[in-house]
């Protein structure tokens, strides 16, 4: 009811054994390999990074990026709480919703999404090397292209940068997808059922004002 | 750099005078009145709701609904950790990505976003009837007209149905727009810069395998 089959009611099990990760209610939509959680981290644009400040939980969206089995996250959200006391556990939560389901019974009601959940404790990227290299990541995951089109950090700038990494140790996908299931009755009773979907896509670019007439738009942020 | 200018280091205060919610970084991102809380509660689909569970941070996204100044969620999501320890702090929040912000510099590069966080202790509705309204509240807000639409709850399926809700006093919103805000000697040195908005929007509806033919997509579902 009222998207009663969205969410888990525990972060399911996939990627790793660990008890946080392991699959409670809605087991068969954990996704259990590694390429279902790269694709997700690979097709979402923001993730929303979850750490606990005097005992509350604060989430905040930020953009992040991914090198082999490391998580890059621009620390500046957290940087503060973060910095100041190492070793704090966070939770990356990165969701795409696919789809509305509508069900025959506002009970059935459910979306499609693709979730990856990846718990750990995030180290602060200090090397310049590494820091650059995250830095590139983070920008080409949200603005592919961009990183080599743009004038390249000042040793000022990246050091007025904050960059997490997060090993993608501890982490589980979970999915739902297709139609509503519906009880048979209300099937026999009929009615229309099945799923809205999500559409994402970029509208046209919109140049900034102080442009001079005449530069157009670089090919590669055309991604219409 | 790598979206420098993203997400703010602490939590903007805005709607409430909490330290949790006190501004950080980019204190003008703040917006300071509830319209805008409300608008972005009105246009976001999905909410990431984040708590502690054994003393570190879960982050899990979930279908939610308002209504005048409470925020309702699907507590499913959360069910065992929250209803099992009531009284524990959660932190719920809504991120709208508007477009990502192309500067000339790779510092300088950004989001423009709209984002709600809001603390508060959660209640677990009980009251059939406020668990009905809220139900309603949560599916008209994913799928609207589905409510009335479609077969309404038993009390089987209510008693299983988990809602929270959490009042929207403390919150904040904080909001990023418009072109790149570049340093003086990169706009000087040409190129183009601008912002790539993000469309959202709906595909055609996907009428559910077990639908008679000739039954028609209702037409509140039609949101093209």
């Amino acid at each position: 009811m009222g998207m009663s089959s969205l969410p888990p009611r525990s972060v399911p099990a996939a990627l790793s054994g660990s008890t946080r990760t392991r699959l409670g209610r809605h087991r068969e939509r954990g996704a259990v390999d590694r390429a279902a959680l790269h694709e997700v981290l690979t097709e979402a644009l923001i993730c929303h990074l979850g750490f606990v400040a005097d005992g509350s939980p604060v989430v905040l969206p930020t953009g992040y990026g991914v090198e082999a089995e490391t998580l890059y996250l621009h620390g500046s959200v957290a940087g503060r709480p973060l910095a100041s006391t190492p070793g704090q556990p966070v939770c990356v939560t990165v969701t795409l919703l696919d789809g509305i389901v509508l069900a025959r019974s506002a009970f059935h009601h459910s979306m499609n999404y693709r979730s990856a959940v990846i718990f750990g404790v995030p180290r602060v990227v200090t090397d310049p090397t590494e820091k650059l290299r995250a830095l590139e990541c983070i920008t080409e995951h949200l603005a592919p292209g961009q990183w080599t089109a743009t004038r390249q950090p000042t040793r000022r700038e990246l050091a007025a940068t904050s960059v997490l990494a997060l090993p993608l140790d501890e982490a589980s996908v979970k999915v739902r997808s297709g139609p509503p299931s519906d009880d048979a009755q209300d099937v026999a009773a009929g009615g229309w059922a099945g799923v809205l979907p999500v559409r994402r896509g970029w509208a046209e670019p919109v140049t900034a004002p102080d442009v001079p007439a005449g530069i157009p738009v670089p090919q590669h942020v055309r991604r219409g």
